[in-house]
Parts: C-alpha cells; structure tokens; sequence
C-alpha cells in the first residue's frame, strides 16, 4: 500500500461519510445485532435443543424470522467479525485469522506470521455498518468482543462507535480486561462470571440514553466461546452443563433488552438480529450438520439465526434459502436510507425480501467459502456445495487426504457423499467458478472499484 | 510370552474345542454374520438416509429388530473385527491398530512399531466364533475382508474357517488380491467393481452346499469403505455419489442372501445381523451422532444393527439399550448350545434377551471404549458417557486440547455439552471407574482367568 494511495483511501472514505449526512429515511428503525461466540445451530430451543431452555429467544423467533441455513461468513472469528461489519468477504481485509494480543510476544509472532502487510486489525479505510449508521445520525454503541485489532488505529471507537464497552478479543487469550472507551473498566483478569451481567446492564443504559433517536447496539458477546462463564444465578440451570448454562443467561439478556425496547416502545420498529460468528468448537451442538468451527462443513459456518422487526417482518416465518452475514451491511444501509459506498466491492446483498417473506430463493447466486486469503469452495442457489481439500475434521491445519467434494445438498444436508461421478459436469463447473473467483480476488483483493490492486 | 505358557494356552484352546463335540442344542439356527466396513449410522433408509435407498435392508428389520445404540468395540477396523469374532475388548489380543500388509516395507515397518510383542494378526490361542462353532459341528464360511493379519498362522483357515473367500486387508492397500482358502482367487489388482457381486456368489454357493446342515456365513464386506467401487448395474442409483451406490449395491447383495434363505426353507431358523465395523470416515453419514471413524464421540462407534431370527425374535422390534459387537461370541455360542471357553475374560454378553424384547435396559454395567491398548472412556446404563482426552475431531492422532468430558447422553445425545459442572461426583466415579478398569487390564491385559500376565 503506498501512501499517497492510502490518503486517497482514506479521503473517499471521509467523503463517502459526508455524503451520508443528509441521507435517511423518515423514522428510520433501531438496530440491535447480537453476534455470540462460538455457538452452534442446535444450541437454543427453537433450533432444537433438547439440554438449553431459551424462552426470550423462543419468543423471538415466533414473533419474526427463523432462518436454517444462515452462514457465517467463516467458521473462525475475526475473518466473520470483519464481514459482520463490513459486508465483505473477510479476505477482502486481510483478515485471514484471528488476531492475537500484542501484548504478549508470543501474540506478536503469531500475528506477525499470519497476517501480511503489517495488517492488525479492520484496515481505516473500511467501512463499518456502525461508521455508516453514524454518520446518517445514528448513536452507535459496540457491547462486547471486538477481535479486529488490540490498538490503534483498529479500535471500536476508531471504527464508528459512540460508545465502547468490551474487550478486544477472546476470553481465553491474555491480559483479558475490559473497556469502556478508552480506559480500563476492569482489570485483567475479568471476572468472567459476572460479564454478561455487566454487559447486559451497559446495554441497557445505552439504550435509556438514546431512545429518541436512531441508535444501533452491536452486542457481540464473548460468550459461549470456551471457557464458557455464567453467573451463579445461572449456574446449574440447563442440562447443557456450564456452556447450557451460559447459553441460558445470554438468553435472560436477551429478554431484558427486549423488555428495555418494550418499555420504551421500540420494540415495533426495532430489527433484532441474533446469530453466532461461527459453528460450535469442542462444546456446543452443531445441530445435524457435518463439522464444527474450524472446517467447511456447515456444522463449522451454519449458525442459529433469528431476525425481528415487527413494523415490516411477518410473524413466525421459516426461511430455508441461505444467506450470510455479509448481508447485513447492505441491509441494515438499505433500511435506514443510506447508500452504499461507490468506491469498492460489497460482497453482501439487501436480504429484507428474505426476512419479509417477499423472496423464498437464495439471493445469492454462489456463497463462498473463504480459507485464509483464498477462495476454497461455494454453494449455489440450487443447494449444491463444492468445497477444495482443506481442511476437514481430521485434519483442521493440514489438507485433507480426500476431496474435493461435491455435496448434494439436497439430498444430503449433512455432507456425506461425494457426488462428483454422478455429476461430474457440475463439479467441474463449480470448480471453475471457484476458480474465477479465486482468480479475480487475487487480482483485485480489497475489491476497489477503480481495479487498483490494493 | 514364554514357549512354555504359550504351548499351554494351545493345549487349553484345543481341549476346549474337543470338549465342545457333544455340546449343542437340537435344530441349531444358522448364522449370518454381515460386517460391513465403515458404513455409517445414518447410511440406510431404515436409519433415517434421504439419499440411499435400502429395502432389503428395511424389510429385514421389519421382520426383525433394529438397535439404534449399537457400538463397534472400536473405531477403527482391526480391533473391532477382533472384538466381533472373540467377544473380547481389542486390547485382549494386543490388536491397539490396523494390520499393514507385510508384503511392503511400510507395512512391516509400521506394524512393528504399532504392536507389541511380534503380534502380527489374530493369536492362535484367541477363539473366534468360528472355531468354536465348527467344533460344535457347524459349517463355517468367510467372504470379504479378514484384517487380522495377512500371513500364517493368521489367516482364516486357521482361525475356524472351513471355507475363506476374501481379501487379507483394506481396499487402499496394497497388493489388492483375493484368496478362496490358501490359493489366489483373483490376481491384484482386483477388480473393485465386481466384488460385490463374486463375493454374493460365493456366499450363495456355499449356503446350496450346506443347506443341510448348521452354518456359519461371515460377511466382512471390503465396503463402503473407501474407495468405494460399484458394479455398472449400480452406479448412478442412489443420492449418494458411488459410496450410495456401493450401500445399494450390498443391499442387493442382502437380498439376494435372503431369498437364498428363504428357497431353501431356511429363513425361520437363521439369525441374521447386520452391522458395521465402526462409524464412517471421509464419506459417509453418522447419523445425528457426533464424529467419525477415529475417535471416541457416538460417531466414531455406533453403528446400524439389525437382526432378524423369525423362530425367536419378534418382528419390528426397536431397541434402544446399549449393546457392543464382544456380544456376538457369548450370544451365538448360548444359541448353539455351546459353553464358553474358562480360560479366559469373554467380555461380551448374551445379548438375546434385547433382540427379544425380553430386556430393555443395557445388559452391560459399563461399555468400555478402548484406544490402543488403554481404556480411555466407558459408557454407563444410565447413559452417562466418560471420554478422556484422545483423541477428537481436530487431533484424531494427538491428544486433545480440551476435555476429559462427561455427557449426559438422556438430553445430550450428540455429545455437545461438558455436564462435569452438574455432575462434579459422577464425573469422578466414572473417571475411577475407567482408571480400575485400566488398572486390572494393565495387569492381565489377555484376561486369563488363571491371572497370569499374558
């Protein structure tokens, strides 16, 4: 990246958030997006739990959307988290891994090997859903686990939010504290049992301080990544032992902030969004899918999904189509009558048609897979999945000794069988579009529009 | 072991086979032992496949019983074969791995550094099945794959069967040849395609040829382990890429056994069972089970099971207990009227009162799940499940980062939550009953019942 390049980045950046000023809808809708981590599919009731009892997100799901085959973008947590916020594919930042701590050496080296460029975290030049709804007057409030870089320039508040409670990466990676903006809100070691408490609480008040006006809460909470932690009011109550339980009181978050919207009468134009920023690790059920966090198969990147918003969303609706979470940027802009920035790639489409029933089929013609910095496999429209020989579950670091694989989704959700010599023109056509993809986002990974290469 | 002990163990095994001349009970029922290789739980439509269709297979079990928490005695193939033909955990007979064929350097390299003591294949003092029936007057037949060694004295002709047809080892490796008896059948590299079929024959001639008499049909099939081939009649029939098709395939092979048994007026008096060696591997659907061949979660070891026996067992039966594949000596040697050996530890039980539908609980205290030549976890009749920390799905050869788990299987059934919180004592009562059990296999790892070590 040279630097003059980097300045004019930087500027169309600046210009692009100008230019959202006087943009808007007319009482444009509240935004709560809950991004847990690490849980599966089959982790909460309405998905089918038979060990965790999730009564507030029970009530949500009847009250608007369940979707069964959501993708996160992939089945690791920074690379989702980018696209979460940026409606990108998350190689799109370089974003190829987690992010280690700086503070420690060994987090150093790690990061200094995986990541190329010098990148540490969500590149300035970025656009966050939060930048966005900021600067069409939204308060922006970020609750949780961060994981796009642990200093500046990469920090929540350099990256479109009002507000900053949380932490900077996972719970099990060290010096863990907590921040309020930024200063230190409790020293490292956090006393994990008491966060979803704390992080509920600040919520909360975020949302008495801004009800009226447009606000978006980005609640990505740290938990049930492993080590999972629960309060004692909590401990003991699911039989899904301390990860059940720890499910069991993100879910008492969840109907406190839906009580806190009902209380001030927000619920109506308020989209709630619940999803998880992977598939489930040695704990949690990854429903009936092939896989967990780590790998392709869609135990690994199919996660729980639940959207309300009653003022457009019908009740109780089931979407099977697929769709990912790079979706949201496009959406949640669409929603709130901002445009969508001219200058660079958004690899998400507005899937409202979806959530409201209006579309039954994928708005995507191919989702794709994204390994590291490369293209490593698609679904398509018609539910067929292609996926390259890395990585599976007996080999998460390494290549696989078998594939590639064609999956007949149709027939066999849970990846099973290898279709290729029944459908050999399929596999290679799919093959090739893995490979123009790859080929094209090679060429032009950022997905700047004028087609410079970074 | 000492020549001495040794040559004592024979005499032991012999003067047991002799003593079983005169045993027996009147009209002794046939056996059709099938023991197919790698296929999953969710593999059959009778199990739940949408994408391969079984109805030989479903009509066996609705004229039979269906066991919906069968286990292999391992989830990998040697050790369960040895397990499924001498009703005794894989360890007893030092069997810690799969057999390599000493026909290359690679193979005779790793076999001796995988097992202990020269072990080679199955040791002449263990008694399989087939010895023992043979010994009580029944003829005794094997087709498809042995893979308890592939050198004398080993082979199946020395291990009770009159007649062998098959192959020494896995269809990946080399050099790929079958045998009828001590003679090469089919040159390597055997053609693939058209095994099925030759062995189906060959198990049809063998029934005309005994129909007089008691007989003992095993059925190793060499598939759907992978690479899965299938015969032209049947590529391209089933949802399942080849490895659905190959399923197909030995479901036609099934078919073609029954109406065997039915022409001669056998089916009435004949149990057949049909189950797998363990879970499946890169192909292949465990069911709603969690993992694969490899490791110890439901996936890797529970296995379809049906059984049909019209003169006893009662028609669409559905089992739900635990049983494991060291129950097949113990139960058709009580059918046959035939005492067990003294000499030694036969860890299985007499399963019959399940397939009866006179038991509904597990008849086992424990079921034992071994790696190597260690006890690495147990499952109780409660279904409570114990599992240490080798291996998992993200290091099936190395040990786990995480874990030893305790799951509560009554509301956890695909192995998603750690219940230690909920259940700190049994956690350390099954944690002890594994180290006792370890202990005591430590000391008499063969299970002599005169204590001595080996």
């Amino acid at each position: 990246m040279n630097k003059k390049r980097t300045e004019l980045r930087l500027q169309n950046h600046q210009t692009y958030l100008d230019s959202i000023k006087n943009a808007g809808v007319e009482n444009p809708p509240n935004f709560v997006l809950v991004f847990v981590d690490d849980m599966g599919h089959g982790d909460i009731s309405c998905f089918g739990s038979a060990a965790v009892h999730t009564p507030n997100l029970d009530r949500l799901a009847e009250n608007g959307v369940k979707m069964s085959h959501f993708y996160a973008s992939s089945s690791v947590c920074s690379p989702s988290r980018f696209s979460c916020l940026t409606g990108r594919y998350p190689n799109r930042g370089f974003v190829r891994h987690v992010f280690f701590p700086h503070h420690q050496l060994k987090g150093r080296i790690i990061n200094s090997l995986v990541f190329p460029y010098g990148v540490r975290g969500i590149l300035p030049d970025e656009i966050t859903i939060a930048e966005a709804l900021r600067a069409g007057g939204y308060k922006t409030g970020m609750f949780g686990k961060w994981h796009l870089g642990d200093q500046s320039p990469y920090l929540p508040n350099e990256k479109g939010f009002d507000h900053f409670f949380g932490t900077y990466y996972s719970n099990d990676m060290q010096p863990y504290a907590y921040y309020r903006n930024d200063e230190i809100a409790i020293e490292a070691p956090a006393d994990q049992t008491q966060l979803t408490k704390q992080i509920t609480h600040e919520i909360l008040d975020f949302i008495d301080e801004n009800k009226e006006q447009p606000f978006f809460v980005y609640y990505p909470s740290p938990f049930p990544h492993n080590p999972a932690h629960v309060s004692e009011d909590y401990a003991g109550t699911s039989k899904g032992g301390t990860y059940g339980d720890c499910v069991q009181e993100i879910d008492w978050s969840m109907g406190e902030i839906m009580k806190k919207l009902d209380e001030h009468g927000l619920t109506e134009n308020t989209l709630i969004i619940f999803t998880s920023d992977n598939g489930p690790w040695y704990e949690g059920n990854p429903g009936y899918h092939r896989g967990r966090k780590g790998n392709f198969f869609d135990g690994g990147q199919i996660v729980p999904f639940i959207a309300s918003w009653p003022a457009e969303i019908p009740k109780g609706l089931e979407v099977d189509a697929t769709a990912m979470n790079i979706d949201f940027f496009p959406t949640f802009l669409k929603m709130a009558g901002i445009p969508l920035p001219g200058d660079r790639e958004i690899d998400g489409v507005d899937m409202l048609p979806l959530l409201k029933g209006e579309a039954t089929e994928a708005l995507h013609e191919d989702l794709f897979f994204i390994y590291g910095l490369k293209v490593m496999g698609l679904r398509t429209r018609d539910n067929f999945k292609y996926v390259d020989r890395y990585p599976s579950e007996n080999s998460t670091y390494k290549k696989s000794k078998q594939g590639p694989f064609l999956f007949d989704l149709n027939h066999d959700f849970n990846e099973s069988y290898n279709a290729e010599t029944h459908y050999p023109e399929k596999m290679d056509a799919l093959r090739e579009r893995v490979e123009i993809k790859r080929e094209v986002m090679k060429r032009n990974p950022r997905g700047w529009k004028d087609n410079s290469s970074r």
